[in-house]
């Protein structure tokens, strides 16, 4: 963990680069840390002006008299690397960048400059953010070095007026996203302890934020927007302090498409990750991917109010006045995986004492307007919650109008304080800002999105679980790295591409058992073996050179009898002399033909930083076109494999009645366990087909072939 | 079409149950209706207040001097029926029911006065809308009898104040999220001709009224919340006209869940429809279902603005001053379907002129902050709309700062009145008043949803696709009802479950191809049916009152001879003398066996009041746990039936180079032919399994069951 404190939390701080022109940047920023209340000095620095807003300006960080923790530079780019070696002779520990004119800038100089900054970072050691940020806000200290218009005014509270027990922390490397949460958060009065904007993270990269505010306990749910990650091993270790601490992150990565992806790479110059491999790990470590601003921060409320009462299932009972939006919101559950089941009996007769004849308590609770009245709705709330078969409350309210709710105000702070079930509110028309505000000092979570709603709910349940089965193991295995250094010895010597023989002998020697066969060099040894073997043979040509076996005419299957075999063979031998005359030959592959059953294919991919990811499909040739494969990290639990089969759609015509799958997941297991032990040395492994034969009769591994990294990639870390 | 005239555009109203009292509905009613401009004459009727806000109160609608075209009742339930006889005495034309206690209520009497005021309505020639309604407001007179919270105030507009060229119509069973659409859609200036809630509808239906306003041309998108249809086949006939007008329904219908049926029928004291039914019509007329109310809202706004001038194709161009926000919208533009190409070379070349060296001109265009200001939203919108390899524009802004755009008005407005293809336009901060009401009134719709935005664009490209097809007749062919005497004929002689060798017999009559087979009455005839048809044989019995064959022993597959079908036969008679003892039974038919292939499922159901609806599926067994089935209208064209098998989750699994659909796709026009010729006996058809051969080997129809409608059905329309 890098300590950001001076950077995030300095006592002082000097502008480099300040005006007083309001109309420009350098002024703004000034403004904008004089409106709010920050508790520290701060000093601007100018070449131009000797005084700024009535304060004294000086011409250098060197003049000015005190050591300042923070440096914000606001002066162009040819400039900033020699101000921060002045910066560093005055002692200062931190500095945030807010000049362009680095790598996101096509010109070559841009980038140079950039590399310059970095070293310049390491060979230092100040903590530099930036370049081409927005800025940050730390509302704590009511510290706003940024020129954002979302906090330019004095007008606007950077937190609610409350105490608060909970705190969101944005995070993004585009500065009109950061404040952009901020911005939209601001009407539900969503508690923040900061905005930060990354920019161009030549130094501090998102992760090492998140990082800092996980441990400092400073934030408890994450907002972030992320638009390539520089190291992704730090992502790995992130996440998992983060489901570990319970503090889940919501995020946009983008990417997902070759235009965001393209985006990203103009933006940032850097280029976007694979996105299988990031979607692989947001699944594994519980990270919630959100599509559109509000709904990410309308999930965030959710945690925010519940996160410390996350729903034990997916039982919702919903209460309103509206019969329409009732049905609207029970539907809506159902959308999501959420039930809304009759209420148990003990709650209904105790509703229905205050209920009008055209009132119902089956569920939703339709109440009418006048048990809004007369009952309240913390009371109402307070009485559903009480249920045996709800894990979570929906109150659905029109709050255009805030009188009741207002009036309601102690009642509702005490439902959410003593609810041991989350209560979330639904309101059909606009909140008032009255309704917003009173909602949100009781500490319930207000929803203006019917599908905001439920999906938050569905989610703050996966949560829990996915949480739950982390620390309880059930997902996550721990490598076995048994019986590593003969192999690593062996792999060392294959080439680049090992052929299928070369790979079935490897995942033996492994103990993963294989339709292994028998290696011939000429007819004659190619017939003894199919003997050896009994029935009907394939054969296989086998060279490091020929990946592609079957387009090169080096495969013949289902031969029987010496004749035929032998004219398989030299069919072969012709084809690869025809093909591919030049390739070095090890020979040819004699296996026993294995019983027909069903195509999976199971592969490990190990290119994104991440170690190595299994992946698992159905279907021989068909994968390819349906792309309908899962993925997960390795290594792999069974249950962790079981789950990977159910995310299938090929999964709703998986007979299990006919198949037995406990051999597959003991071979995805083994395959994930040895992706995890040669991870440095392996970059791609492709079993395809595997055949799962019928209950009883087992697996077989008909093809194999693996990768190795070349030499320059062995050693990385 | 029901002339609404009177009741939705009258020139005087009377109000009965008027009161001064404000804290009541029957006050507030009054107040709402003075506070907007309408300029006909309000008649408040009282019994107990000689004068209401000013004006002379009348004891009875009798007492008025003029004769008024509309009477809005707020009065007790058990009042209503002999006011509104005093009503069509006085000459009133329609009757808006505000008053509840109607068949919301469980008690019977509610039924009881709901029945009483159909038929009053009936009898009477009145038009009456409600009960238990909250009434409508229609925007261009100005006139809402409603006690809505959402139009009470002098300072609440109803329409935008400048020209609008389409409007929009908002109608729902339900108050609460009928003025909930006008309330979310507020704040966009989005503009509305009529908000209607239409409560119980004991009279007129909700389709009514959009049947009329389609017909007088009254609006041009439609906003629907339906809790039930009481009509199936209005709902066919109003969604044709829709869609034949260019007029898009957006609509939630409930009661997708049992639990949110259970709502709606609590609420409105109807049985919520199969919804499957529900989705094949809405999938058919290109009716649009909406999650929730702001992204309806957000739907209707793009239709609203371009409806017009739908987009082309699939390709977005967009333009973005923040480079994160760039990627986020390219990325969501591929969630929905989108693409987003590099734009052609010449728009480019006339782009770049302007960026500068940290932009960039390929899609997204990155323009940063100077090209806003400088070049402008309207011209570079105008710019990336010029490129050949884009059908719509996204501009992103960030209008919490209104100026540039109030700046930019006129040529905002320009640019929406010239531009071929849609333009929008997506805010990441909250918009400022002042940048909604500006965009709103050049004429762009304004998106603060991401996803609102993407998936709106996709909804548009694919309605002009829909209607095109639908003019094309590509999607919806014309029953073919050749031969239909004889065969109505036969089928009326049939009992109600109809053997599978009789529904053989009916299909095969019918021309459509089957695995006859022969029905035998006992062994010797069994055998000698076997040798006349060669091969292994299955044996079914056969029993109208068996519908369920195979669980009560009654099928034996594969036998191969004499002694083998003997044995069989015996087998089936013993399992069905024990089983099913008191079965009269038609015989054994005897099937020659069927080589394997891809199982299929076909059905036709037609029991929701849409006419047959045919159903197909992968897989025989496994088909009733995965439900992987697609539904589609009857009659259905082969293109038509090509999306249908599109649209299963096994589609990708299956082989497009093994099997020939054609004949399937033929099957299935026949069979959905069929269907319409024999609806009005029909309810149920099932052909499980069809078996498909590899290309070239045709397919066989293996099994088939028929259900009648019982007698008393038989004579519906």
């Amino acid at each position: 963990m890098i300590d950001l404190k001076p950077l995030l939390s300095p006592r002082s701080v000097a502008v480099i680069g300040a005006s007083p022109d309001v109309g420009s940047l350098r002024g703004r920023i000034v403004r904008v840390l004089n409106c709010h209340d920050f508790n520290g000095k701060i000093y601007p620095v100018s070449r131009s002006h000797k005084n700024i807003f009535g304060e004294p300006a000086f011409s250098s960080i060197l003049d000015v008299p005190e050591t300042v923790e923070l440096a914000v530079l606001i002066i162009p780019a040819e400039y900033v690397l020699r101000t921060l070696e002045d910066c560093n002779k005055a002692g200062v520990k931190a500095a945030l960048i807010l000049s362009s004119g680095f790598a996101e800038d096509s010109s070559s100089a841009g980038n140079d400059l950039q590399a310059q900054l970095s070293e310049f970072a390491n060979k230092s050691g100040m903590i530099i953010s930036g370049p081409n940020s927005e800025g940050f806000v730390n509302t704590k200290n009511k510290l706003c070095p940024t020129f954002s218009p979302t906090v330019d005014g004095e007008n606007i509270d950077l937190t609610p007026s409350w105490e608060v027990k909970a705190r969101v922390a944005a995070i993004a490397q585009s500065g009109g996203m950061g404040f952009a949460f901020f911005d939209r958060a601001r009407p539900k009065y969503l508690p923040f302890s900061y905005i930060i904007t990354t920019g161009n993270e030549a130094c501090i990269e998102s992760l090492d934020y998140v990082e800092y505010l996980i441990e400092k306990n400073e934030a408890d749910v994450f907002l972030l927007f992320m638009e390539d990650v520089k190291t992704p091993s730090k992502l790995l270790r992130v996440a998992k302090k983060a489901l570990v601490a319970g503090k889940p992150i919501i995020l946009t990565k983008i990417g997902r498409s070759d235009a965001g992806a393209r985006a990203a790479a103009s933006h940032t110059a850097s280029l976007a990750g694979s996105y299988t491999a990031y979607k692989t790990v947001f699944d594994e470590y519980g990270i919630i991917e959100g599509e559109d601003i509000e709904e990410m921060v309308d999930i965030a409320s959710g945690f925010i109010y519940f996160g410390d009462r996350l729903p034990e299932g997916k039982r919702v009972g919903i209460f309103t006045a509206s019969g329409g939006g009732g049905g609207w919101m029970a539907d809506s559950c159902g959308v999501h995986g959420l039930d809304v089941p009759i209420l148990d009996a003990k709650t209904r007769k105790e509703i229905d004492q205050y209920l009008p004849s055209y009132g119902t308590s089956q569920n939703p609770v339709d109440g009418t307007a006048g048990v809004v009245r007369e009952v309240g709705y913390a009371n109402i709330s307070r009485m559903i919650a009480s249920a045996d078969n709800v894990d979570t409350v929906i109150t659905i309210a029109s709050t255009r109008v805030p009188h009741k709710l207002v009036e309601e105000e102690n009642l509702l702070a005490e439902l959410s304080k003593e609810t041991k079930k989350p209560v979330m509110i639904w309101s059909y028309t606009l909140p008032h800002d009255e309704s917003s505000r009173t909602l949100a000092a009781s500490g319930l979570p207000l929803f203006t999105n019917v599908r905001n709603c439920t999906r938050t709910i569905s989610l703050m349940q996966q949560y829990k679980e996915k949480k739950k089965n982390y620390l309880n193991g059930k997902i996550k295995a721990t490598a076995d790295l048994d019986g590593r250094s003969n192999l690593e010895e062996a792999i060392r010597k294959e080439s680049l591409n090992i052929t299928e023989f070369r790979s079935m002998e490897l995942l033996n020697q492994y103990g993963i058992s294989v339709n292994r066969g028998i290696l011939a060099k000429d007819a004659g040894s190619v017939v003894t073996a199919a003997k050896k073997l009994g029935g009907p043979v394939a054969l296989k040509i086998q060279s490091a050179e020929i990946p592609h076996k079957s387009s090169a005419g080096g495969v013949k299957l289902n031969l029987i009898g010496e004749q035929e075999i032998i004219n398989g063979f030299n069919a072969i031998i012709k084809n690869i002399a025809t093909n591919s005359p030049k390739a070095k030959i090890d020979g040819v592959l004699v296996q026993k033909m294995v019983e027909p059953g069903l195509e999976i294919i199971l592969g490990i991919t190990n290119k994104d930083g991440f170690g190595p990811i299994l992946m698992v499909g159905f279907g021989g040739t068909s994968v390819e076109t349906s792309g309908d494969v899962a993925f997960a990290l390795c290594p792999v639990t069974p249950e962790r494999c079981e789950s990977l089969l159910g995310k299938l759609r090929g999964n709703i015509l998986l007979d299990k009645n006919k198949y037995d799958l406990r051999p597959l997941f003991s071979l995805m297991t083994n395959l994930s366990n040895f992706a995890m032990s040669m991870q440095k040395l392996i970059s791609e492994i492709d079993l395809n087909p595997v055949i799962m034969h019928s209950a009883g009769n087992g697996i077989s591994v008909v093809d194999a072939l693996m990768v190795k990294f070349d030499k320059s990639m062995e050693n990385r870390s």
